[in-house]
This record gives C-alpha cells, structure tokens and sequence, in this order.
C-alpha cells in the first residue's frame, strides 16, 4: 500500500529528516544507496533483460555494485527505525529481487545469492498495519499470504459491520491460533488509534469481509495510519464487486454498482433508480447489493439505552424486487419493468451458492435459501455466449429463449 | 458452481433419469428425501428461526425427520455416481448443515450430530472440476480453500494465456508438491475434452491469474463441463476488478471497463474511446486494462512456421496515456483531454505496488517500474474522501489541489 514515487520520494523524505534522527555517517549511506539503486534502475531500462547474457550489459561488475549497495542498505536497515524509510528499503529490496532474478541461473554468482537472501529477510522485517481481505465465506477463504500476516500479528481485529462472514468469530481465532477482536462500526470511529496503537514495533492485523477495498470505510483508517507513519500492507482477496462474474456476465460490461436498502414506512429511498437507468441507458448490466442490518437496536431499546440488538436481518432478492417494482410504479421512467430479465444470487462463491434467471416478475416468488443474497438487472449489451450461460440456470428455460429473442434479438 | 434451482431441478432431473441408471427402491428413495427436504424448509421459511426455542416449531420432531432424511441421502450417495444427483445431495447437505447450526446448542441431540457429521463427509466427497481464482502477485495469493483443493487434484492446469502471474510454474509445481501444466489457448480451445477427462472420478484443477471469471475464455470450458455432466466448483479471489479499490477510488462509481491494446503501424483501434464518453459523461471512473503479449510469434517466424515466441511485452502506463492522447487528436471529442485526472498503477495488489495520480500530461513520463500496468481515468462524482486518499500519491500536490478545485469544485 506504499504508493508514493518510490526512491525518488525516499530522497526528498530524508533531505527533511530532522538530522538528529540518524547519525550524519548513516544518512550518507543511505543516499548513497538511493542514488546506487536509480543508477541500477536506469541500467535495467535501458537494456533490454533479454541481453544481459550477450555481453552488452557487464554482468560481473553489476553484480559487484548490487551487493555493495545490499549491504549498505543492511547496516542501515538494523540502526534506522524510521517507518517509512523502512518501506522504501523494502520496496528496493523487492525490486532487486526481481531484477535478481533474471542473474538466477548462473551458479558461481553466490556472494549475490546471499544478497537476495538478506533482501528477502527485509522485506519480511519490516512492522505494519495488515489491512486483509478475508473473501466470500468462510475462515478457509484467506489467501495464504493473508494467513501468515495474521500469524504473525500480536493483535488482530475483525471489521464486522459492512459485511457478515459466514462464520463466527470465535472460528476464525481458532483457526487463526488468535484471538479475534471483533471491531464495531463505534469501536473504528473511535479507537482508531487504540487500533493502530504500537503497530510500527508489532504486526496488527485488520480483517475485512471480502476485499478491503469494497467498503468505503476502511479508508479511513489507512489514512489515519498513513498520518501517524505506519506501514500499511493491503491483501486483497475476492468480493462480491468481482465475484459476481459467477453470474456469466461479462465484469467490463457492469456499470455503476447500486446499494438497495430496506424501505420503512416512513423512509423509501430511491435515488438509485436514476443508476440504474443511466447503467441500461448504456445497454449494461447493474449489480444491486442488499441491505444488511446488523447490531440495529429497536427504537423501544434506543430511547431507554439498552443496548439490546436485533438479530442480523438480510434483504433477499424477493424483496429487493418488490421494492424495486414499487419504485418503478411510483417513477413510471421504465428504468425496468417487471419484465425485464435479472439474475437472483445467492451465497456467491460458496459451494452452495444459488442462481435462477428471469423475468423481475417471475423472480419475486422464486426461492433462493439463506443469506447473503444479490441481484443483477441484465442490460441489452449481453452477448450470445453470456445468454447460454445464463440460460443454464433460468427460472423457466421456454420463457428464457423467448425474453432473449424480443430483448436481445439473440 | 452448480447453479440450477436445486431440488426442483433435481426432481425433475429424477423424472427423466434412464431407469436402469437406478434400482427402482433406490429412485424411491431419492423423490423422497428431495421432498421431505422441500418440506424442511418450509418449515423454517414459515417459522422465524429465532423462535425455535419458544415451542412454536416441534424441535424434537424436526430433529427425528432431520435424522431420517440424512441416513436415506447417505445410502443413496453410497449406490449412486450420478454427478447431477450427487452434486444436488451435497447442495442439499450444506442447507441442512446451515439450519442444523441452529441446534448446535442442545447437547442432548447427539443423534443429530451424527448426521452433521455424515453431510459433511458427503460435502467433500463429490469429485470435479475445480477453477481456481490464483490472486494478484505470487504463490501464496491463492486462498487456503484454492490451497487444498489443488493439493486433492491429480491434474492441476495453468491458464497462461489471458494473465501472467509474477512467478513462473516450476515455482508453483514445487510449491502445491504437484506437476502444473500450463495449458495454453490452443489446449484450452481444441482440448478441452482431455483436461476434463474424468473429472467425474479424480479432481482436477483448472488454475487462473485473479479471478476465474475475470476473462470471458474460461467460460467456454465450465459450459462444455457442464455437457459432460461433470460438477464444477470455482474458487474466487481478487481480480484488477476489484483490487483497483487499492487507489483510493469507491468501486461503485466505476463504469464499463475498457481494455487497451498495443497500436501497430496498421491496426490502431479506438472503439473504447466512446466507453470513455460514456462513462465521464456519467462521471465515473473508468478503469484500462492495458494489453499483455504473450506467446506471440514474430511475423517471420509465423510465415515459416517456426514456434519460436517473442519475449512476452506488457503495456506501460505511458505508452497506454500516449495511444489515448493520439485518440483524443483524432476525434476530437474531448471525452478526455491531457488536463484529464488520472491514476497510473503498477503491480497492485504486491507490496511494491505503485500507484502516482496526476493529469494524463504530467503521468505520461512518469516512471512506474516493472508489469503489470493500469490506468484509471478519474470521473467527475469523485467525493472529498476519495480525493484526500489520491492527493497523497500525487505526482505533484500542488498541481493537484489546483486540478481538484478546478475540475471537482472540492
């Protein structure tokens, strides 16, 4: 998640670095270190990899120069602590380990070996906030990388209040070998500090449903960790932004994503009708999240302070429909109509996962199991091949061949 | 990955099964557990799950029917191979596991527990193709699911044709502890029959850079799966599509995604550009996929027949900001311009990921280090938040706020 310009960024950082931070001798290694690794870049850019083993590029003497610049950068890597002149070791770390790559296959070249051996025990030396994307549904949808940041955490917290994984926590800390602590919206607000607390000395963990980029509110947070200069690595994993490729339609033909949140009977909001309008103006398709209440209190419990909470409750499809067909009798704009075709998902990428095809008519009786459930309004881009997929799975496979032909001329 | 409308679909499969594919008692059998299930979850759509302890569904009645209906899937498992039935017993098995978390609390149900035991033994033990989502980076971006399933496999492919991953497939053989087979786009075209040969009996794996259904190709080969009856399971993780999130950047404001591909003397298309207009005049991100060349012949080596392939080429950040400049020369329609806000990535998802915001003009030098390449052109509904997480990799803060109050009013 280190994003800046990299090395160059990396100097003008340390022309500012108050100079009783780092003893004058090891702020010159470290630029010199700095300009050594542009001058390597430049070298790379400039010739073509493929002709290192012609000659063109001489192989020994780089190899000289990389591992005395490796070296430099170790004797300042173990007296420096500064978090972010840390990751920019890191990050020349992990990019001399990439070019290092293309001098693997000649075997006297140990001295260099050692180089890319002590680059690699950098790169896993630095301390950070872990910000982890736990996937679709349960405590075996964690990347591999993900699993072994959070074995190396002393703290590990769950976001639980945008999403709902399909295991409890106490699971997780189980698998984990750690104890959980499960992070209520209030608890991110407002003891983002307390989160973040130590996390350049220790590893911390922040686990998020799905990736951690499918919700807003984790931003946050990375800002914040940013302003009190902590590393932050993101490990990315699916969500339902991207999984919904199960579907059979085409990812690059989706536009703006839409949230459907539950009517009351006071407050019936609809502002997404004109999204979805604007995405089947354009002939593309529409993913609809629903609505989740979790930890949502009863006004009777609000108004005495109890803090007593409802149980999770998920809006299905049918009811997504339903209020769908309201807003589109209210609007009268044909955004959609009951007779335009939609996928109803549920639990996507879980072994059980369920899709039925059809009419928004012919969906708001169908029945789709437990949570979590979405909703796809197909737009009239979709392609043959998408059709077959998806008639795979229709509510009713006559019906289907005839809604393609009158909508899709397919 | 099975997508029908479960049980109903399994009635009527049933109705039309070959009757010397099953004894008569056995069929019998089978149309009765699909309707007892049916009826199961009836009752717990009828009754609230939370009032199960108040007495108003029978739980010890349920329980014995629970119990009865299990034993009667489990011998009809044991005497039947047909992939259709065991794939709809084993969806049906993870709906009872699910309703069966609900009693978990009653120690005296041991019974019940027995039956838990066996569907989950019935879950694992179903034998198809997997498709497995790899993730970003490297060996350790698949999930512990992906990570286990693949080790059950007795084939494992790699797709190499659509994606690269950062690592080659001697790394992953030696890391799974098996051989994987990198299946190019002719062996995934004209033989597919062979990588799903018996799969119905073994495991095979089918592995893909990012997410299985992140490219349309592998469509074609769960469809043709499908034909052959034998069960598939796809095992997401993150794609471009949804990592992209990594710049800062709400993934619902994205629209339609475009892909960019290398300009040669003759060939310079240009159909995204109207994408583009779409997209900006809705004021959404869009985020450029930029070509990868992979196993492409030179034209000589094509006339004379010779396989002999060009090192792979991946588009650059700069050269895709120059193709879009000279399409904006061209037409003239100012769908963007060079003044236009945007975010050139490198390597998301990696910990030497990079990622530099600015105007296409002030990105189209800028140094963004090795593949893989992006380009998101940033749309007009950019919020406050959004811009307060780009500004920070800014090529050049200054200039950004500027840009950012002239173009975003903010």
């Amino acid at each position: 998640m280190r994003t800046k310009g990299d090395y160059h960024a990396a100097l003008e950082h340390l022309s500012v670095l108050p100079p009783d931070n780092l003893s004058k001798n090891m702020l010159e290694k470290l630029k010199r270190v700095f300009v050594a690794f542009k001058s390597f870049q430049q070298d790379f850019q400039e010739h073509d990899p493929s002709i290192l083993n012609t000659g063109k590029l001489d192989v020994n003497a780089t190899i000289d120069r990389f591992e005395a610049v490796l070296y430099d950068m170790g004797d300042v890597a173990e007296e420096y602590d500064d978090a972010n002149t840390r990751i920019y070791l890191t990050i020349m770390a992990e990019r001399l380990l990439q070019m290092a790559k293309l001098f693997q296959d000649e075997p006297e070249q140990q001295s260099f070996q050692r180089g890319i051996v002590w680059t690699a025990e950098l790169s896993s030396k630095t301390e950070m906030l872990y910000v982890i994307g736990l996937g679709l549904s349960d405590e075996k949808d964690i990347t591999v990388r993900g699993l072994e940041a959070v074995k190396s955490c002393e703290r590990v917290y769950l976001e639980a209040y945008t999403s709902i994984l399909m295991v409890d926590s106490t699971k997780l800390s189980e698998y984990y070998g750690k104890q959980v602590i499960v992070a209520d919206r209030e608890m991110v607000e407002s003891e983002s500090d307390a989160i973040l607390a130590d996390a350049d000395k220790i590893n911390v963990a922040f686990l998020v449903v799905g990736d951690p980029y499918g919700a807003t509110t984790h931003t946050d947070l990375v800002i914040r960790a940013r302003e009190l200069d902590i590393p932050v690595q993101v490990i990315h994993n699916a969500s339902i932004m991207n999984a919904i490729g199960a579907c059979g339609l085409q990812l690059y033909n989706f536009g703006q994503t839409i949230s459907i949140v539950f009517f009351t009977d006071t407050w019936r909001p609809d502002s997404f009708y004109d999204r979805i309008k604007e995405n089947r103006a354009l002939g593309l398709h529409t993913l609809c999240l629903l609505d989740i209440k979790v930890k949502e209190q009863s006004i009777e419990n609000l108004a005495r302070g109890r803090k007593i909470y409802e149980p999770p409750r998920y809006m299905t499809v049918n009811q997504a429909i339903e209020q769908l067909l309201e807003i589109e009798d209210n609007r009268g704009e044909k955004a959609y109509t009951g007779e335009t075709l939609a996928i109803g998902c549920a639990r996507v990428g879980q072994p059980h996962q369920t899709l039925i095809s059809g009419t928004l008519q012919q969906l708001v009786d169908a029945d789709f199991g437990g949570p979590l459930h979405s909703l796809v309004i197909v737009g009239n881009k979709m392609h043959e091949l998408e059709a077959e997929f998806v008639k795979e799975y229709a509510i009713d496979k006559t019906s289907f061949d005839e809604i393609v032909k009158r909508d899709y001329s397919l």
